[in-house]
């Protein structure tokens, strides 16, 4: 068998977890929490399922969640996307992310990734026939160079995918960053995925810049949104991508025939769930900032450094004053050494920089962050 | 926007569905049931989301359910696929055929399929940068003519995809078809995609043959399945791939940043469920065919005829007797005048013969079906 995607292994994700349970590790590798979704929320889902909620959903989702996720995307950035043209349910924002790629870029046409980049961008551009330019973020900020994307700019540059709060170095894109993006953008008739499935995971008082409230980005626009992240359901699969009607267009293309529609309860259950609990969204900022500084507090005796995230429910740690093993080599170590589950960063880069941080998940409760730090403190 | 897929429009079954439901319609066009999962499947779901089982299941499907398919293909068909190389829980068949396809298919290689094709084959084709080669078969048999498969192959041929029982005519492949199948792809390298999702739906005595059970066409080959069907949750949105370990590798390259995994709380219930009622599906066939025979027995005094399925939950009626109208236009008047939505066939093939068949979808209630009977009688 030839393959379309020789360079592909099994998702660092998956390894990590895997070694995590041979090893009966503490895993903060892989992003998902240790607690379960809201009480309701589960109950709703056995009503729906018990009624008889089991057949397939429409296509694009039923009309219950559309229009909770019209309602929310108003309330949060000042802009009602349409029900029937703008919105699509996915399958996670995974299948949202490579049903857009698919049906947007045409074989040869570019792509512009930024590296670290999650590590689904790459497969799904390749997948479409696409080429992926990879701009490297430099540590420690991780800042994008737009002078480097202006220089990327190609006739054949088809869309940009950015990331904000960014996956897996937890940084956010601020709103005037989108206005350069904009006017980078503006004489090309390039298209850009923003995936944002940490929108509500923003620290410190910041605010979220989506490219649903950016008027000029958001009409090349695909915005790319998860509820197994707000829902603390990872394992239900439910996300969805707004966009404008052209182009929502052609992801349904795709979508109708690469998964059809989304579990039906499931979507029933969220869209009561969203309706009944109108202000759960606005207390995950909050939530998630309690645990972000716990963590990080509890680190305060160990021998790592940081920056707070500024985004996302991930945190870096750098480990320069313990080692100057390579990154890959140092999460193996945690991992064997203090039972710590983590993720390196330089499988998210095709030409890796040297890298002296680790990406660990603080989605979890106290008792399990407490254990962590209390093992990652006597490295 | 540039599309991708510009002569996709929306699929014939949303189309359908929609106007159904506008008008009030008995819908037998879309294949879906009337009736509900088993309660003791939709108890297990709730047990496991109230259990917690809300976050990721493994990228490949939880090993509880491909322990549960490997007991199934061994029984059904005598051969136990290896639960960690060979299977592959997706999001449908449908995600199942588009994640093959799109690992399988390189840009410029050729596709064969026969129309009237599934309406998500030639789209995932093209998605892959393949080329659909389209063979036809002829009504009112639908037969398929190996002579013109012989013809049809190129040093470009990578994939053969068939689809038995078949979905829209529903003939079934005899195994000795199988045989002629693998002798023409002996001096190949080319790959079967073989879509058996109503594997349990056969009628009249015969013997649903597999790819699985095959161990030649197996060797090249990619089984495609659905637990939609044989749950009566067509709405759970879980299926499955089995291929030998090469096949699956690159399958799972594409699956794993597709859809990444599957909803953990279904899988999970379907596994129960399976291994607490391990008699379930060899009840399905009885089950339907007692559906399709009541169907007919209703229709006696019609002006349709026709020959019984042989396969799938679908039965195709002539209308010749009643009007010389193409099928699309006669399936818009028996939505109109009749209140019964139908699927009309040529949809399904890239240049249409002239049929006179329409798709009845009998996954009813008795009372759904006598209901349509009678209207059906009028025309
Ligand atoms: C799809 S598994 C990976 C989950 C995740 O997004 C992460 O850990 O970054
Ligand atoms: C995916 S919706 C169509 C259901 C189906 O397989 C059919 O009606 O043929």
């Amino acid at each position: 068998i030839r393959s379309k995607l020789p360079h592909i292994g099994t998702t660092i994700f998956t390894v990590m977890t895997n070694r995590a349970r041979e090893l009966g590790a503490i895993n903060l590798a892989q992003g998902f929490p240790d607690y379960d979704a809201p009480t309701r929320l589960k109950d709703l889902l056995a009503l729906h399922v018990a009624a008889g909620q089991n057949q397939y959903a429409p296509m694009i989702g039923v009309a219950e969640l559309r229009e909770q996720i019209a309602l929310k995307l108003g309330a949060s950035y000042g802009r009602v996307p349409n029900l029937d043209s703008e919105i699509t349910v996915t399958l996670g924002a995974t299948e949202a992310i490579f049903s857009a790629v698919v049906s947007l870029v045409h074989p040869g046409e570019e792509v512009i990734l930024f590296d670290p980049s999650y590590d689904s961008y790459a497969p799904a551009v390749i997948s479409a026939g696409g080429r992926p330019i990879h701009i490297p973020l430099d540590p420690p900020k991780f800042q994008i160079d737009w002078d480097r994307v202006r220089a990327a700019i190609t006739p054949r540059t088809r869309l940009v995918m950015i990331n904000t709060p960014h996956n897996p170095v937890t940084t956010v894109i601020p709103r005037k960053e989108l206005d350069i993006l904009a006017e980078i953008l503006r004489p090309t008739d390039a298209l850009v995925i923003s995936d944002e499935v940490y929108e509500h995971m923003i620290y410190d008082g910041a605010r979220h810049a989506s490219i649903v409230e950016h008027p000029e980005l958001y009409e090349r626009g695909v915005g790319v949104f998860s509820f197994g992240k707000t829902m603390h359901a990872t394992g239900w699969r439910v996300g969805y991508a707004v966009a404008p009607p052209d182009i929502t267009r052609e992801i349904r293309r795709v979508h109708q025939f690469n998964t059809f529609s989304i579990a039906h309860p499931l979507q029933l259950a969220i869209a009561d769930f969203l309706k009944e609990v109108p202000e759960h969204n606005a207390g995950l900022g909050a939530f998630y900032q309690a645990k972000r500084d716990r963590f990080l507090e509890l680190l305060r005796n160990s021998s790592f450094s940081w920056t707070p995230a500024a985004g996302s429910y991930f945190q870096l740690l750098d480990f320069s004053a313990i080692t100057r093993q390579s990154d890959v080599d140092f999460a193996d170590r945690v991992l064997r050494e203090a039972g710590v589950a983590s993720i390196p960063i330089s499988p998210f880069y095709v030409s890796p920089p040297k890298l002296s941080v680790l990406r660990f998940c603080f989605a979890k409760n106290d008792s399990t962050l407490e254990e962590a730090a209390e093992r990652l403190c006597k490295l």
